[in-house]
């Protein structure tokens, strides 16, 4: 009885670490598709609430640090168990960086004028869509414990450095021709940086999710930086 | 004596598991030092030697993740040395990145022109070098067990702030007078923020060093945006 106590609490504490890990992301898909209206629309109020926001996934990864070192020492989990609970952790981690691009981008809003002049402000929300829609996939992934579906996820990375290529030349040609415009595009430039950034972290979540799931690493991935 | 050879099999882990740590640390140093050397003189084949160092780093970190999960399975530690091998965990995570970011430096060396006429190209490594010392003296805290050294450590990040906004200025105005060598000065901006989240993870490491030391968080630190 003993035993099946302590299992059944165990896997009570993991359901709870995999529910915070699923509100972290919830926050931080909300976070990025904020973050791109408000650099789109110019709205300052939204960069406000996301920059707020991140506030709640510090604290979440707080909690997910907090209950997986009750649960390492507390429960001393064995084999998969363990391999579980570091896997919560990395994951923490990294939703945590996630929520700071998110944030990152947010602080830029209010630095970006002429905006109607911006071509890549159509492309970034589409690069975005690609980013966060790996984060959703790979945290579902990570949810149904499905280490199958994510090379696929992986897989979309090279959309996202592929929007990042052609939205670093397009915003180098765009300084050239418009010198007074040149801090926004700056501004810009880190926005897409951001967004393959979190397309990157979106794979070391798959990767995590992989390890979890099937004790084996996905192949790993390199990140490109545009020639200009 | 099965207890006193228990603690003594835990101690030598930890002293493993710190070692490793430690040889991370050498050889982001390292990098980061030559990835500057590389961008100042327009050395490809040091920048090569960066971009191959990354993986003897990135191969470390999987051996600390590796040791660090057998200490928790094999001995299940409690309380101070539970904290300490939850730091060893993600200190080499922060490490591990900050090898990428001395990668990513060393990625741009072949990417920029016109090398003489950035002024950023003086400031830069004097930026880098206040980074560096601070990953150098937050490894030597981590060494030392040193949690007062850390607060000291962590203000010096205003300075490697203070140089990201100068030469994030700077890089715009020259942007604006030189379009033609608008994408090399793309490429140094990045180099400026990857020297910048550089300061910012020795701040990280110093927030685990001073966790593991004390069992208490040093307040958080925002990071910057320039206004451009």
């Amino acid at each position: 009885m003993v035993a099946e106590h302590t299992v059944k609490a165990f896997d009570e504490d993991i359901t709870r670490l995999r529910g915070l890990i699923a509100q972290m992301g919830g926050l931080a898909e909300v976070s990025i598709s904020d973050a791109m209206e408000a650099l789109v629309e110019g709205r300052e109020d939204l960069a406000r609430e996301v920059i707020e926001r991140d506030r709640k996934i510090d604290a979440l990864e707080a909690d997910v640090d907090r209950l997986a070192v009750r649960v390492l020492a507390l429960r001393a989990p064995m084999a998969d168990d363990l391999r579980e609970v570091i896997a919560a952790l990395k994951i923490a981690g990294v939703i945590e960086r996630i929520g700071d691009y998110a944030k990152n981008i947010a602080k830029r809003v209010g630095h970006i004028a002429h905006r109607k002049k911006f071509e890549p402000l159509t492309l970034l929300p589409a690069m975005a869509e690609i980013a966060s829609t790996m984060v959703h996939d790979v945290l579902t992934a990570y949810a149904a414990r499905d280490g199958a579906a994510t090379s696929e996820i992986v897989q979309r990375d090279a959309k996202v450095d592929a929007f990042y290529d052609s939205i670093f030349r397009n915003l180098v040609s765009h300084m050239v021709e418009n010198p007074t415009t040149v801090s926004s595009a700056a501004q810009l430039l880190f926005v897409a940086r951001n967004l393959e950034r979190i397309g990157d972290h979106a794979t070391n979540i798959a990767e995590q999710v992989h390890y979890a799931a099937t004790g084996t690493y996905l192949p790993e991935r390199e990140e490109v930086i545009p020639p200009a």
